[in-house]
């Protein structure tokens, strides 16, 4: 079968094309036949190195892919062979709160990923997906659909009537834009293009926000408000992290989920956290039962994931390179396996 | 001014229409002009006697309304004349969980109610309605849909994806039907009438029963679901209980809002709240703040409230006659006043 | 090894105790020599035969049981030979909300149960008990101790300063009397032995009720609070269920966790859960999730279990009898394996 | 009457003892005889005109006082004359999430604060004080003990067998501390003084860490919890932050209470948040209902505040200093009015 590896390092120019044996599923653990994969920002972050994490070279990347069971071990009551289904980017997360050493087992690094045409994973890490999704589509859901889904609606409680904020139009916020709205919240939404902030529209968007001109946004969500909004789902990470303090409401909630403007704050105010009486949650992605709950009102409402575009996997370095370029693209970014 | 009254009893031929000096408002309140009422079934009980509450005679009934601010009292902070408002049925319930003694203090009995052009109300227990309702819309919110949203949205925390049980389509399950698709859940809706399911389909049921054709509806709502339902909204009260709970999930939530079919069930087996690990939740209609957010949602919406039938005060005989007799009517009956 | 029995159907006569082969555990099984078992009044109901439930017969009775692993199969990575743990009663429900057919799951039936000197159970479906407790203490835990913990902590949300009533003084209500204790409550208990009450009064019980000289011991719960309680936690079922509500307070929780005056209440009246805008919740013991957080409490405060009398294997008939006869004891009953 | 002002602006060297007329209540307010007054940290900062608050001069500062009512305006229903009394901090935050602008009607800046013999406040923003408590006592309740039980109890869900980190042996620390003690948890503490962690270690702490001795205070936690402790409350604010966040186990929770070490961090890296799915949360005091809820445990528990020193009013300057020395002392500091 062929996978995508890095042979002996980190770095993008170790991304090989290899040929490897189909793996033999062990006792609870089902053979996937992966038919297309999700890139994240945080496969940027493993690729070049940067993650803090150990992986074994040579290394399978990826963490989010969908396909078709095709073998099952000894023991599997979860699957049979031909259900369709995506793996769980923490494999033994299951449900409820995190226990010490779950959020760290995530597919991708450390934990090889799902960029090979067979993978074997244990059933307990597997969810259905639904029926009305393409596999591109599906492939989309086990971290950006996750974690907006897991951020907005399970750990943020979002009503129905609520405001949210989000920043630019990568995978992780249009897929905040379509939870929220699936909810009955508001979404405003940030980016430096007028272009993608009138397709942002055209998908249900309450206001838009052009951050290239007006930089002070935080002030502007303010003003589209009144008092502020409930929810900001923060991407940005260090650029953003005070003015999302600043667009939320007294008691209102900050999901930090990515961090695509670096790490590090120079001169961080901790007051803004103290005056607004907020709630800075750092996101872990989500649990199966999360997932399936998720799956389940997708399925209800027959959502579709936007994707940007999808490549064959023999053009993998392209597909990185526009993930990378970061401004030009809407949604998700997709490889066929 | 006009006002309903009923002087010297309980009872339907005890209801007068008499003219009264217009009150004046004290400090920290506030003197509305009502222009509509709406009607609950509470009112019938309370009209009759039936309701374990004292009043006083003469006695003003009903308990929703809305209307304009005419006067304010002095020390009034959150109004100004001219403010379109309704009055919250639990007059001291402002927010947080009900203190002892609170969810007595209920307009239209034992204190006096708003079927009267002139009311004077404590400010705190005052809300503004929505801008784009009408009167005759906004009265409808006190009491059938501030116990819908209480019930789903804030003490149920329905979530996307969910499914609801709505029973009937008198105001409550008409304005659970509209919050639960504004939430993102579908719904299940009941009626002996395959007219009224059309009319309930059309605003976007999922699912309708006909529960004179399918008794067992607790079945048929198992059937639809597979595993049954998320939540049951229920307005029947001693004939219903025991099926709402057979047509839950495991873990599911029933929401006791009404007594339509009386209170007294013979032979109750508690064994299906525990086979299902049910919670079963008594209403308590629901609280400012909760009031407030209930607004900020339909306003957000642009939600209309459904109204059957809009009757001139001097016939509200006929408002209660439609009432009573519970199966003509699809949403909820309005008195103009 | 030794193992208990039922051998061609329900019934005490058909328990008898026979010699089987040890068992092997398969892969992420473990092999458990099982020391203690502590009996629940399900039991008495599994073997009576009046559980709506199917099993194989031969049958093992008996869910709750603690001992120490012996060999571990392929794979397991959660316990090695020596760990000192407990089943848990629901094997597969590991944490968060109740999968459809995850409560059903449970050892001692339909499952076989762990009335045997070796037992093999799935690694996901055993915890480690607290290293201060025996066999016999930690043989108490999974389903009596469980319920209390989820009630009154879990689902409950009990805080310091609430007031939580307790009905008699087996095993659930005096786990349900320590843990609130633990958490800061206060708790009347209620018996028909005013000698019980006084070892209940021992342990930290705030007031108690001695139900034969106060029958109508709701008011005299409403008289001690002047409010009402904030949680009940019925045992008692059918016969209790009514005034278990009335002793609560306006917004309090009834946890519905027994039924040992039975399961059909003859003429319930709903009113009561409206007017108290209750909560009532159906027990569904407990996951694994719950359990370990349990332990840790246990542990933290080296809580001892209540033990009112160990029995030898040999002389579990004598163990049902003193269970079944329902007034003697005080805590949990025990036997040795 | 005497009163504490500042006469013309802020500073200590403006502070004053004056003479002014005792102040009449209007409709709905409460008259109270000041008989205690404890000092915050806020008051320095307010007193130095670092707060960023607008106040009218003269101004009477300090925020948290107990007394006994003596007159009562027109239509006060909560209190009666001779009631025992302390004010809530945030006057018009009666329940549920603050509402825009409820968190900035505070008492000693910007509203005048209670140094005075006599105060009249609006019956809303007042509650009682449990019985065994001096006024002294009960004047540290409303900000040091309040925001301890909010942060811990009521928006931090503490549960028995939790494991609470507390900095440093202030008020609001030695609050937390038996909170958490009372709500089952388990301690650890922190100080630079051998003599004040045996003091803690006294009151009940599990552990004690000298961050003199040991400045990676986080990694101390870490080792003596294994897995990281459930909460931290945050006293220290932008030099703390960081490590307290090291401190938590995975999905734990830092209640941000401080800031006695400053507002601004230099270089934050916002990463331990995400790789913790850590939850930050700014104080909001609390509300009302909070505040009673907290005083029925003080009054069941019989709990009593830990007073470092009690000053005579004449001597408040020296109160103030030993509270700028800010190592000397260990609770709280009161004034007797």
């Amino acid at each position: 079968m062929k996978a995508i590896q890095l042979k002996n390092g980190f770095g993008f120019e170790e991304l090989t094309i290899t040929e490897l044996d189909i793996p033999t599923p062990g006792p609870k653990e089902v053979l996937i036949r992966m038919r297309a994969a999700s890139l994240n920002y945080r496969d940027l972050v493993v690729l070049s190195g940067l993650m803090p994490i150990e992986v074994k070279f040579p290394f399978i990347p990826l963490s989010d892919g969908a396909g078709e069971i095709v073998a099952v071990g000894q023991g599997v009551t979860r699957f049979q062979v031909g259900h369709r289904v995506a793996g769980n980017f923490q494999q033994r997360f299951i449900a409820g709160s995190p226990r010490p050493g779950v959020l760290e087992e995530s597919l991708g690094g450390p934990l090889n990923g799902i960029a090979a045409e067979y993978v074997v994973l244990h059933e307990d890490g597997v969810v259905p997906i639904p029926d009305h999704l393409t596999y591109e589509e599906a492939s989309t859901l086990p971290i950006a659909a996750l974690t907006a889904w897991s951020m907005l609606i399970e750990y943020g409680g979002l009503q129905a009537g609520d405001t949210v904020l989000l920043q630019g139009t990568g995978g992780v916020s249009i897929f905040g834009l379509q939870f929220s709205l699936m909810a009955g919240a508001r979404a405003i939404i940030t980016s430096s293009s007028n272009a993608k902030l009138e397709r942002a529209k055209a998908l249900g968007a309450w206001q838009t926000i052009n951050y290239s001109e007006a930089p002070d946004w935080d002030k502007a969500a303010l003003e589209l408000t009144g008092c502020g909004v409930d929810h900001v789902l923060d991407v940005g990470g260090a650029a953003t992290m005070g003015k999302s303090i600043n667009a939320l409401r007294t008691g209102g909630t900050l999901s930090m989920v990515g961090f695509l403007s670096g790490l590090t704050i120079p001169e961080y105010d901790v007051s803004s956290i103290l005056q607004k009486a907020a709630t800075v949650r750092g996101s872990q992605v989500g649990n199966r039962d999360h997932f399936e709950k998720m799956n389940r009102a997708i399925a209800h409402h027959r959502l579709h994931p936007v994707i940007d575009h999808v490549f064959p996997l023999a053009r993998i370095g392209e597909a990185f390179a526009l993930l990378a370029e970061g401004k030009q693209y809407f949604g998700k970014i997709v490889v066929q396996i």
